[in-house]
């Protein structure tokens, strides 16, 4: 048993709280981490919030962290001290059904234990001074100094990597370019339009100059987001709240999409980096008669549903959705850091506020002002 | 111009009237064409009923034939009289946008003219006696004996094949097995449902035991349907109106397909046959939560919508729909007729009633009353 400095989320709504906390050693199959950096996430916000059904308080939120691990537990093989590593809330145990598939990320090892706040055996390794449990969060928990999580939701990665740049990977940068790439599939020479150009949506706009896209439209309500976009290879910016009377978003990108050969006009890839579900929709429907794909990332309020008229799947659209990126962690993780080591990938750019843990609840606010792509907090 | 007989809709609603009307010879590009068989679609039975916003009438429904052709127009270079041709209500031209695109069969050729129940260059080949011009339908016409169409919404398929079968590969028997095999893509072993087990539906489940699929799941209100469904490979039979007081009939194909290494189930793949815009929720819904692929096959009612909680795409289910069966039509088509002829799959026991011209109503009533897979009209 130890201590560390955590932000704790007490209750909905409230901002978290800095404290000290007990923190219990690894249990086999277990690791203890020292947080290094860490991100602040739409999807922390939203479960701050309580607009996440899930949610449960009190606890310790956080899911885009880079750390160093400390101590290992029983029979713990793939893991040493000092070994550097990026937190995964989508675990990768190459064992169970869902890994040995093939066909998807989302390993369900330890889904319904990480789904209750808990470690894999039931418990919790966090707890106030008083003894009062506090759930993990994610299985992550990044708003600790230090915490403790199941081998198989650490990636092992390269020492030379910067902490305060790399724990965007365990979220943001993935599940934006792996949006792109392992989800959408998309090709050289492609159209696409990205819904909102946060944290998310930048991402999945450099997966696409990456991918090779020929034109990437962002849309986004506020015009502050388009320079750095542009910046990222965004070719065309358009502001729903800024069409000519009587013109729709989807109008807007079809007619930017029609040209001499193709009348009918729709990008073939679309990605919802908002959350708001008729965005969904027009994402959707703004997308290409025959073989648009739509890719969902943006997490709805709770009970929210998407809809449209079964006719646009039978002429031709594809409706998808990716979690993390489709990126399977311990494999893919590390590769995204070696791409940012090489400049094939750009974090630092959109690091725009660097804060300590006790300034976290000015990162919350920078989100909530527009102001910020991601807030880092340095330990 | 000559004279044929035919059923004409004249109204929606009210039953075909079979009577002599005028046919155009063809031109520029066009070939007059003998239909020698129809079969009677539930699509016909939609516009026919009034349900339809895009139906117009007088015209001429039918959309499923086969027949020889007569005569071709001036530069019409790939038919010549006396060829065996199934009319194709998705043409494929080989040089639009969509056909050049090698991602749809949408083929976009002649779209405009279509939906606006006219040939190419914006007139209709049919009239009545008095002069009245008759609309054409899906750009077919088949409840006429002699119609008149565009070469590149022609077939050249094989002279030894029936007439009275292979009218049904016009659209049943390709919707149903291009559905599975160009739409959604299963493999070998792979587990699937199907909702609606009318003449779609078993076409979908033929083309699944083509596949190689294991775990063939029926679905239907009509308990007299499993039985035909059993001989074309359907595994297991679900009758959402017989289920256990509370159980939904997502449930109960979940439960069906949990296995003790799989604890959470779901089809690898479902397809809706029914046009309810409900099934088609719970066909999404059913399907596995990480690879599930839901295709959407049904014709819903004007202004339906689907809806369901993005979280089930995020998770890592895919929504699609299919025209055709995605099919490229004079393709596909003939292969299709030769794995008929081959006995690669089977017609013969979906036509349950052959009818003469003047007795095509009874072919709807059948229809109406559940007790028809297929009703073949014969010249
Ligand atoms: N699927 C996943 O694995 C995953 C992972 C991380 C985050 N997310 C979700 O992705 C979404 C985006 O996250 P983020 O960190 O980029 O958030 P963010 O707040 O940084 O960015 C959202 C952007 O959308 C814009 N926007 C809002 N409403 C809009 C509208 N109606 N039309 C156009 N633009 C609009 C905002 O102005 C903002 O720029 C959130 O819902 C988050 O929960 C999903
Ligand atoms: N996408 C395409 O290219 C294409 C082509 C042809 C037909 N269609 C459409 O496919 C659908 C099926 O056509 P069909 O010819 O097989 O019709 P059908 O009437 O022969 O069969 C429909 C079957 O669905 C069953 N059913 C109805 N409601 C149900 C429910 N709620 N749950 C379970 N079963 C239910 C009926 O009992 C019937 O057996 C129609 O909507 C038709 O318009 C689409
Ligand atoms: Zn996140
Ligand atoms: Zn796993
Ligand atoms: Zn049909
Ligand atoms: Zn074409």
């Amino acid at each position: 048993m130890m201590r560390t400095r955590a932000a704790v989320a007490l209750e909905a709504g409230k901002p978290l709280e800095i404290m000290e906390v007990n923190l219990e050693g690894p249990k086999a199959g277990e690791v203890l981490v020292e947080i290094k950096a860490t991100g602040i996430c739409h999807t922390d916000e939203f479960t701050l919030s309580g607009a996440d059904p899930e949610g449960l308080f009190p606890s310790i939120l956080g899911h885009e962290g880079a750390g160093v691990v400390l101590e290992v537990g029983e029979g713990v093989t793939t893991l040493k001290p000092g070994d550097h590593v990026i937190p995964l809330y989508t675990p990768e145990c190459r064992e169970c059904h869902s890994c040995l598939s093939g066909k998807t990320n989302l390993c369900t090892a330890i889904r319904g234990t990480q789904g209750q706040g808990l470690m894999p055996d039931g418990t919790s390794r966090f707890s106030m001074l008083d003894g009062t449990p506090i759930y993990h969060y994610m299985g992550c928990s990044t708003f600790a100094n230090h915490t403790v999580m199941p081998e198989i939701a650490l990636a092992k990665v390269r020492d030379d990597a910067p902490f305060d740049k790399i724990c965007y990977i365990g979220c943001g940068v993935t599940t934006g370019i792996g949006a792109v790439i392992n989800t959408a599939g998309v090709e050289i020479g492609s159209s696409a339009a990205v819904f909102g150009l946060g944290g998310i949506g930048l991402n999945v706009i450099q997966g696409l100059r990456m991918a090779g896209a020929d034109k990437i439209i962002g849309v986004d309500l506020n015009n502050s987001k388009a320079e750095m976009a542009r910046k990222f290879g965004m070719t065309d910016f358009v502001n729903p709240a800024e069409l000519p009377e009587g013109q729709s978003v989807t109008e807007a990108i079809i007619e930017l999409t029609k040209t001499e050969k193709d009348q009918f006009g729709g990008v073939d890839y679309s990605f919802d980096a908002t959350g708001n579900v008729q965005v969904m929709r027009d994402a959707l429907e703004c997308s290409h008669r025959g073989w648009g794909v739509s890719v969902i990332i943006g997490v709805a309020p709770a009970g929210a549903e998407i809809s449209t008229r079964p006719f646009q799947l039978v002429t031709g659209r594809v409706w998808k959705g990716t979690a993390f990126g489709g990126a399977k962690g311990r494999t893919d993780v590390p590769k995204f850091v070696d791409w940012y080591m090489d400049g094939k990938i750009e974090i630092d750019p959109m690091i725009t506020h660097k804060l300590s843990l006790d300034e976290i609840n000015k990162g919350f606010d920078l989100m909530h002002e527009g102001k910020s792509i991601r807030a880092v907090v340095e330990y």
